[in-house]
């Protein structure tokens, strides 16, 4: 039992040699003619360079946050928070790294067919997948040895807490900022290019292409990778410091018999998550036809193998940790872990009912944009709010499945870490999960840079039915992204109240929501994801108009550029340094909302900070789903009508989706997928501090 | 004392002779020629037609809720309940009965300028306020002296409160009915009519136009004015049910003593609120200016009267009831409900500083035309959220206040109290707030009936100046009816949890956030009003579909219609027929979801129940203000931009208006408004079956 933490380190080194791995393989593979390498290295140049602003700004904010936990808490507990912070930098970096290489290889490789560039892109996904899965189960389990096993700090718990905090600063930051960064470049692009312009998308002569392109790195990329490095240490935390903070509450049968089981249960089903996922990884394997549905089983068979293998392992588990004398049904937490593992698995099958075009809901906004923009707007936000209702009703079955499992191995009370275990169900595949998103963008990227080096246009089709896939295939990853988030909120939620408690027995702590003082919070928690969607909104819209008026003047001053005249270029690099600047400057008070509420909530009235965390949570989780469906549902209503529905291209209705897509824009890739990251941090903090609130 | 209930009734009746006053009035009133006859007995059959359709509908509904109250409360209770919902239905028939007479006779009137007209506008729409304020009152004073004064029944708070359930049940059909009508008819009326026939606003060609006058009434008068009923007696009954309740916790100092003051001070206020409201009513003259600032000063000054009556009265009020030696500081509830009232004044005003075109929102989203229908809804949606943080704050800043003034005068305890009757603060005044609310669709409708007629145009100038003030005077409605929402909601919320006490001592209710079944329920509680608000959008659509079609229709089949041939007349009555027909459908599956999902979840787990409220009630408030301020907004940067500014009618800028606005449309006038009563019906509900569910 006390091998398990060496044992989780030692699958996430084996990770992180996979990583090794699949970047060799990656840089292996031919890049193509110069004009492609250029492309690559222009989009790797602004790429880095957004992630070296965007790091340098948020190591202003880790500092001081370091330095608030190194005096409120314990110097140590700033260590953990920082290196936290640096391991999903770094994972972000490499990913992204990688990414940016691997795009013109899939694109050279697209000219031999799909069988051969599925495989590239998928590896360069996979070096971001098990970077952030491998990086991040090994700071945790580093951090854990060191001070609960090694050194036995007092605090220890807190210590690692931070880690989880580090995570979290970086992915709200990153999301926020590459979320503004990527809308902002994409409708800039758009809109003066396609619209006023007449120029095709990812046409050479527009000045804001490879911006667009790096968007979709930092973006899609750098800022899902921070997302899930935050989920998934997260998960792993919430049950670990629920056991910590509430050791009483839990194993009051059995004195402290248990609490080592509990505190290594998480580590073990990251084990055997991330030993599934290193095998799934080799079940991925490209075929000859760039029939999407071939394509489709291909990619998930690697998620597949893994989900499967972790189901088995997990029962196995159950049965050695929790086989003997002091627990109750030993089945009860395989049942709380697999059911987490299915609510994902459905989450992300509702978000592509409600967001795909094979179904109804899709095919009704297009249906709908016959009779105009607004009729268009106005579907995708019915249908965005009824996928909300859809959501909350599934994460209620897990949320009482896991409970319920949870009891049935530990008793009354065992149920809320039932909960906290299902969340890790969802997460445990981290590395191939990410992986497979990845390799999202990494084809559209590829695409992009075929249209830019004017290639054959059958190599832009191999790239588009892998790039369409890509939009699918990260409908999975959302659903564990939103599912993990709610049910680890809900897990870290209960150890602030158990953490309130702790540090001081004394203070009446009522979090009854018929408390004036709750009852305010949770107001002010139903209000700011709300204010937090509203700033995130306008900063696209800000951002996008600085680029659209900086590609405006390039057209008007640059002669030829236009026309398209021979060695005309567009300067790019201007536009990338416009979005990097802009979404910076953005990020910033919107990111500092997350933190800076609470805590001064928190040091006014506990009771309060609970109200605010629950409000907020059961808010931001419906705003989350709503934005994201919402703006998912557009885009794909747009996708089927180019595909030639309701008039294809060009048609009114096609203008009038259009308009919706521009609308769902921000929703889905910026405010929507922050909204979760912006929950776990207001919480985290909250537990973190929750000694020095009392 | 002892007289204060009765004094109450008194002024209710003088409220009614009022209005039996006004209506004299009115009818004295000259209707013009006979096409102006014609139209205004179009539009009063279809405005009649649909709410006796409405009321047969909701009758089946009353009855089944009737006997379910019956069987599990008390068979006085369904009385009560009966008896509530009639009055409001009465209330709702009647006014807008005199709303549709004196729409032609503002038009007539309108020939001899603006001072001629208002009054009679003013006049028109006080029939409906007097007689809602009048008819609520009276009947709750009915209801309290007949089951608690005299035959002193058992449970006679719980049927006193069956009487706001059964104002709560019309208002929320009526809201949601009468929501979708207006929409359907405006949305098809200019769909077809503006857009592709190209014939102007209200022409006497478009089959629809009737139509949308009837909306006009259904939607605005009557919708409003049940809303307003039931926000009004629901503001009376909260602190009277929550001192019945929580009787031993509130004047644990004092035994029962300070009972009875405590259960006659909202009836106090709402007598000398409808005192003041029948003095400041007779303050509301036109002056001879269209000068829209002369016009507004003359419309507020009943309002301000009114108002400042009231603040004077309840100082004299608190120190006559809680002077005693039983209180602490008697100004402590004087400051509650003082505060209660400029919070609502200042909830209003911030609704007109977001949606008014005379502030920087409005104009920035009139601005973002300019880049077309996208941004113009990105600005209204993100102007929409930050209104919700506004408002939030000053909710926040009413409850603080109104509850530290309750404690004042009621010591630790009572500052829950002081919430209840901070509401009542805000709706003391409903009859003159009614009328003046009242007032905008008359004058609305007057313009169309000038249009139809095809009067001369200097008249419809003086409607459509009537007409602009009108939009700015129902921001104070709103914000009132907003902010009395949360504060009534509130204190029925903390009413319920006394009552599930007060029913079962034994039942441990624990409405702690860190439990899992309430924290479930929070989160049903915030998905619901999604759920509600893409029902309702969904079915303003459909609603609206139908509309087209048969619009279309008509200019395809009637020859000569398009054209304005002498002598061809649209078929109005089938369009009034449709819509009828299709809102009312469609408003029964969101009306019974209020109804059904808190029964169900309180026969389940009351502390579910508790947290489903406490979830809907802050997420609900926040998109109610998000929907109605959005709505708003986008509404008058469509005016702005048909003003002049952007290029005006016709222009680029200005179509992109147009889609925000018609997405605004059902945002402000259908879901945004029922959302509120919403929130109450549940609650209401669960408080007067609290007692059956432990």
């Amino acid at each position: 039992m006390d091998m398990i933490p060496y044992l989780a380190a030692a699958s996430a080194i084996a990770a992180l040699l996979l990583a090794a791995y699949y970047y060799k393989a990656v840089e292996a593979a031919p890049a193509g003619n110069d004009r492609m390498v250029f492309l690559m290295t222009e989009i790797q140049k602004g790429a880095r360079a957004f992630l070296q602003a965007e790091y340098k700004w948020v190591s202003i904010f880790v500092v001081v946050l370091a330095i608030l936990l190194a005096i409120v808490i314990a110097p140590l507990a700033a260590v953990s928070y920082v290196l936290g912070a640096v391991l999903s930098a770094t994972a972000g970096y490499v990913g992204m790294t990688v990414a940016t290489m691997a795009n013109a290889r899939t694109t050279e490789a697209a000219k031999s067919g799909p069988s051969k560039a599925l495989p590239v892109a998928f590896r360069g996904g996979a070096v971001m997948g098990f970077s952030v899965a491998g990086l991040a189960l090994l700071g945790l389990m580093f951090t854990y040895l060191l001070f609960v096993v090694w050194l036995e700090v007092d605090n220890a718990f807190n210590i690692v807490t931070a880690f989880g905090l580090g995570a979290s600063s970086i992915a709200l930051f990153s999301r926020v900022g590459g979320g503004i960064y990527t809308k902002a470049a994409d409708v800039g692009a758009d809109l003066v290019g396609k619209v006023e312009a007449g120029i095709p998308e990812d046409d050479p002569r527009n000045p804001a292409t490879i911006a667009d392109n790096v968007g979709d790195n930092v973006g899609d990329v750098a800022g899902m990778g921070a997302d899930l490095f935050e989920s998934y240490a997260g998960s792993i935390i919430a049950p670990i410091s629920l056991t910590a903070f509430s050791a009483n509450l839990i194993a009051s049968d059995n004195g402290t018999d248990g609490i080592v089981q509990l505190l290594v249960f998480p580590m073990a089903i990251a084990f055997v998550g991330m030993i599934a996922s290193i095998i799934g990884s080799f079940f991925v394997k490209g075929g000859d036809s760039t029939d999407s549905h071939a394509l489709s089983k291909a990619l998930h068979m690697g998620t597949n193998v893994a989900m499967g293998l972790t189901v088995i392992a997990t029962v196995i588990i159950a049965y050695y940790l929790f086989g003997g004398d002091l627990f109750d049904k030993p089945w009860g937490l395989a049942v709380s872990v697999i059911g987490g593992l299915v609510v994902g698995w459905a989450l992300g099958k509702t978000a592509e009912f409600y967001t795909s075009d094979q179904f109804n809901p899709v095919k009704k906004i297009a249906n709908q944009s016959e009779t105009g923009p607004a009729t268009t707007v106005l579907g995708g936000i019915s249908t965005g709010m009824v996928s909300v209702a859809a959501s909350v009703a599934l994460i209620l079955i897990g949320v009482g499945v896991a409970y319920w499992g949870g009891e049935q191995t530990l008793g009354a009370g065992g149920g809320i870490y039932g909960i906290a275990v299902a969340a890790i169900g969802m997460l445990a595949t981290t590395g191939v999960v990410v992986s497979v998103d990845a390799y999202g963008p990494i084809a559209d990227n590829a695409g992009g840079i075929a249209e830019m080096a004017e290639l054959d246009p059958s190599v832009r089709n191999v790239t588009d039915a892998l790039d369409s896939l890509g939009n699918t295939t990260a409908a999975v990853a959302k659903g564990f992204a939103v599912g993990s988030a709610a049910l680890t909120a809900l897990a870290l939620f209960k150890s602030f109240e158990f953490a309130i408690i702790d540090a001081n027995p004394a203070k009446a702590l009522n979090l009854n929501v018929g408390e004036v003082d709750v009852f305010i919070g949770l107001f002010i928690g139903a209000g700011l994801p709300f204010l937090f969607a509203a700033l995130t909104i306008d900063a696209v819209g800000r951002a996008a108009q600085q680029m659209i008026e900086e590609v405006r003047r390039q057209f008007r001053e640059i002669p030829g550029l236009r026309e398209g005249k021979e060695g005309v270029v567009p300067d790019s690099a201007r536009c990338v340094a416009i979005s990097t600047e802009a979404s910076l400057k953005e990020m910033i008070i919107p990111g500092a909302l997350a933190v800076v509420v609470p805590l001064i909530t928190g040091f006014i009235s506990v009771n309060a900070l609970g109200g605010l965390l629950a409000g907020a949570l059961v808010t931001g989780f419906a705003l989350a789903i709503f934005m994201a469906n919402a703006g998912g549902a557009w885009d794909n209503a747009k996708k089927y009508i180019e595909a030639g529905n309701h008039g294809g291209k060009g048609s009114d209705p096609h203008k009038a989706a259009v308009v919706g897509d521009t609308v769902g824009d921000p929703f889905k890739d910026t405010s929507g997928p922050a909204m979760n990251i912006l929950l776990k941090v207001m919480t985290i903090v909250s537990l973190v501090f929750a000694g020095a609130f009392v």
